[in-house]
């Protein structure tokens, strides 16, 4: 007989919920359950006020995850046609940083009426880039007092983290910060929902939250220094007794069963990452090939025996993927939004209409464009940092450079520079973990964009030299998840005693592998020495003007109402 | 009675015809006949056989130039309902250089059946940009033999020159040069054609072909160095003898007679240029006064009473503009271009949908939506240089940047940063003109773009932090034709003795002045010190990866055939 488990992966605009036979990975049924308000980055969605947020911004409504277990859930079970019974482990994956504040009780406080207008109050998106005062604070303080926890986190902690968002809350709104009884990641949040528990789980703890299996979270003195508002923050709002992936957090509560229609007292694993999950997913459970998880943006996801102290990475924790190696996350902002951004606000009418003449999306017609041309003909080059540099320069304060066009350039040039563009910060990442003792020889690429579009991918092994595969499954996060759900539910209960047994069952690759074509290395080893000169020109301080564009844009917005439609 | 005079413009896309009452300079008529070929930058168009341009050509057809004569000059006279004795004296200005070889009778050799297919005999476009190699050499066997004339030109020969685009031809299809008895401006190939005399301008021959009043052209010693068949290019295929702006050409041939509708011997004037003859037209017949003429590309002529030699400047001329005055030229090669290039290639869709729906062109939409942002508000900063650039910096082989973009910029954003550009690239040249001696008070702008858009001339005063005046003309340059036909016919027959006395007759300004805004000039001095930067950074030889970049992309292009659509 058969024994399932379910994965639900919460990304920027939707949630899915798979529905997987533990004996083999096997997909069996899939459901989206799309965020009502999406990412909310223009105006908090209240029907009597009109509260408009400031450029950088991104939150989201937390009733929108619960809906996916009402919704998605109950209809992975019934389209599989499986009893409740046989599912006996559930497991979700989220994006990291995405965090709120809550009652005692998990309320989130944008759902009380005297708070509700109020932008703190509400879920920080990952994407959130309006605390980067905070991170710059949280920085400056952690050198000037010698932090040791910093070195892990390649010397930066970037504003997309949890203390910088929860700073941020204390500087611009120290009501919504009083009002706060507890700070949390909304995996964990979302985990509490289902099993009426509060847990925390080591990966958020430590790729976002400065805390190690080893030294716990940085000390009460140094928050103190940042603020002493926020010296006991870990004791007054969080929670020291963190729990590690594959751990069971509880079972699923009455109510939660009454949402998702499963079992009360099913297992329920410990909240997890999107990218994280994804590398037992992907077959990585052991040094030396590393995970990319493609979508809006990109996660790096490498193992290493050894602890390295990796400059500009978003740091490394022991046991944080793979319990018993050192799991060292990179990633990159802007990706497939990238592509999103230039496709909704760039490609003209006749590229649109001759997509719709011939029934494919913009990106397909772009892409088959783009296929055409050789490398090096577009005469472009971009810097992809239309979203900021999360790594290596971990700065949310860059913009976007396109340089080279003439009056020839036409859009499937400056696509095929932005996926380049993108393709040459993975060789900084790549470069920057092997100058620093942690191999990286071959990858492994999952996420919407590796699937769908080959040219991405040719071009990622020619840019980067080496050969990428891919994960064989459709939506490797969700198995991810499910395979921890089935390690929550233990080997007794038909599931698995430890990730590697589940990966060993579960996970598989294609068996397509793409690899570098010679002459496109060797023109992309000149394109990159320029790449990396323009990147170190306007990344590493000698030119700002970047900054001084984006300092002049906040003066200008301040100065005024944004403008509507903007 | 009244005394009429024509002038014809030649631009870049078309060729117009305005009839004048050279009492008052008002424009009786007007008519437009539209290239059949237009810029031919693709392939050759002909029937027969298919051949493809290499990048940065642009070439024209010139029996598109004959048919102006034929269309628009009778046209203009029918619509005005004069007599053709009445018509004193016609004109013409051109864009330059733009040159052709011809046969010794003035047969152009694209219409030699054995060399149709050759597209080095047909007309190189102003803006040719093909011959940059040829540039480079120009400018090194000048510095090396210490070419006294270099300094009049800035230092720097541009690749749109005449003996750059000469060279090439010898460069690359030397048969071309055997079978041409001569090079000529098109500008003077159409007054030959229209009087039956070959002529050649001192406009033309001073700002483009390294011609003066005192040295007249560079000897053979030195075209010999850089090729030792072009050492007597002078007297084998062009001529010595130079007329000076307002002299009679000759009289109108029997058979341009019939063309045109006017009568034989009607008084035609010397050659001209479409931006020097728009200053007259626009009142500027006295120092300290810029005249920007603004279209596809923008020329700015300036006059001085001395000589100075200022860096970068495209030249200056002794009576090359007004008699008795030193006429400085400076240009910038994509401004109307620029605008254009953005609305035809990346304004998406909804932004058609919207003008279509409200009966406004897109320039006019995004202009409108660019006009509500503040200065520094779309965080965007450009290098105008899509083009290459003309002045300061001489270069056709810098290409344009971007630079500040995120994902919540939208196109009117970048439309703005654009322009700004454009500006900037302005304020550049006024800035190394008076540091040269060559004082610039007050702007007055004409032509397409100036008279269409209040946002670009506002943006244009706060940028230079001058005033802008607007001619009075709708057609400043077929004024200036006009009006030197009016003195081709001179007093006798009731033109003018002198171009003062009719610019002082026929010229004219609007009542209304751009002036600059304190508050927006304070902002934009913070900007163009960013733009400054990066000018002379990618601009000055210490970035030169859009070199590296074009450099490539030729590689790339030359490995297989350009694809189609391209």
């Amino acid at each position: 007989m058969s024994r399932f488990a379910i994965g639900v992966d919460f990304g920027t605009e939707s949630g899915r919920a798979v529905l997987v036979d533990m004996s083999d990975g096997r997909q069996v049924a899939t459901a989206v359950s799309t965020y009502s308000h999406g990412v909310i980055d223009e105006r908090l969605p209240l029907a009597d006020r009109e509260v408009l947020l400031p450029p950088d911004w991104a939150v989201q409504d937390p009733e929108d995850y619960l809906r996916v277990f009402e919704e998605a859930v109950p209809a992975v079970v019934a389209q599989a046609g499986v009893e409740a019974r046989d599912v006996v482990g559930i497991g979700i994956d989220f994006t990291a940083c995405t965090m709120l504040p809550t009652k005692a009780d998990g309320t989130p406080l944008c759902v009380i009426p005297e708070l509700r207008a109020n932008p703190h109050a509400w879920v920080k998106l990952w994407k959130h880039h309006a605390a980067q005062p905070e991170a710059d604070r949280i920085n400056a303080v952690a050198r000037a007092t010698g932090q040791p926890w910093l070195d892990r986190y390649g010397g930066r902690i970037s504003s997309e983290w949890f203390f910088s968002k929860a700073l941020q809350i204390l500087d611009e709104a120290p009501e919504v910060y009083r009002a706060a009884d507890r700070l949390i990641e909304a995996a964990d949040w979302v985990i509490w929902r289902l099993t009426g528990v509060e847990s925390r789980n080591a990966c958020t703890a430590g790729y976002k939250a400065m805390w190690s299996k080893r030294d716990g979270f940085p000390d009460p003195a140094y928050f103190g220094a940042l603020d002493p508002r926020l010296a006991n923050v870990i004791d007054e709002k969080m929670q020291r007794d963190i729990r590690f992936m594959g751990e069971r957090a509880g079972g699923l509560s009455e109510e939660a069963a009454t949402w998702t229609g499963l079992l009360p007292g099913t297992a329920v694993a410990v909240a997890n990452v999107d990218a994280h999950v994804a590398a037992p997913a992907s077959t990585v459970v052991e040094p030396g090939r590393m995970v990319m998880i493609m979508g809006t943006s990109t996660c790096h996801i490498v193992l290493s025996e050894g602890e390295h102290d990796v400059p500009g990475m978003c740091g490394y924790v022991e046991d944080g993927v793979i319990p018993g190696l050192f799991g060292y996350e990179a990633g990159q902002s802007c990706v497939g939004d990238h592509f999103s951004w230039f496709v909704e606000h760039a490609v003209p009418a006749a590229y649109q209409e001759e997509a719709q003449a011939r029934g494919i999306d913009l990106h397909a017609l772009l892409q088959e464009k783009a296929a055409r041309l050789r490398v090096g003909q577009s005469g472009l080059m971009a810097l992809d940092w239309w979203n900021g540099n999360r790594s290596v320069l971990v700065d949310a304060e860059l913009g976007g450079l396109l340089i080279g066009a003439t009056l020839a350039t036409v859009p499937e040039e400056i696509y095929r520079a932005l996926i380049e563009a993108t393709a040459f910060g993975t060789r900084v990442i790549i470069e920057t973990f092997e100058a620093h003792g942690v191999p990286v020889r071959e990858i492994v690429a999952c996420g919407g964009l590796a699937e769908k579009s080959p040219l991405i991918m040719q071009i990622y092994a020619d840019v980067t030299g080496r050969p990428f595969r891919l994960s064989a499954a459709d939506q490797t996060p969700a198995l991810g998840a499910a395979m921890f759900g089935a390690v929550a539910a233990g080997e007794a209960a038909g599931g698995y005693a430890t990730i590697q047994d589940a990966a060993c069952a579960m996970a598989r690759l294609k068996d397509d592998a793409y690899e570098p074509i010679a002459e496109n290395v060797v023109i992309y080893e000149l394109l990159y020495k320029e790449y990396l000169r323009l990147h170190d020109y306007f990344g590493r301080g000698e030119n700002d003007v970047m900054k001084t564009l984006r300092r002049l844009r906040a003066q200008a917005t301040a100065a005024e109402p944004v403008p509507a439609g903007h």
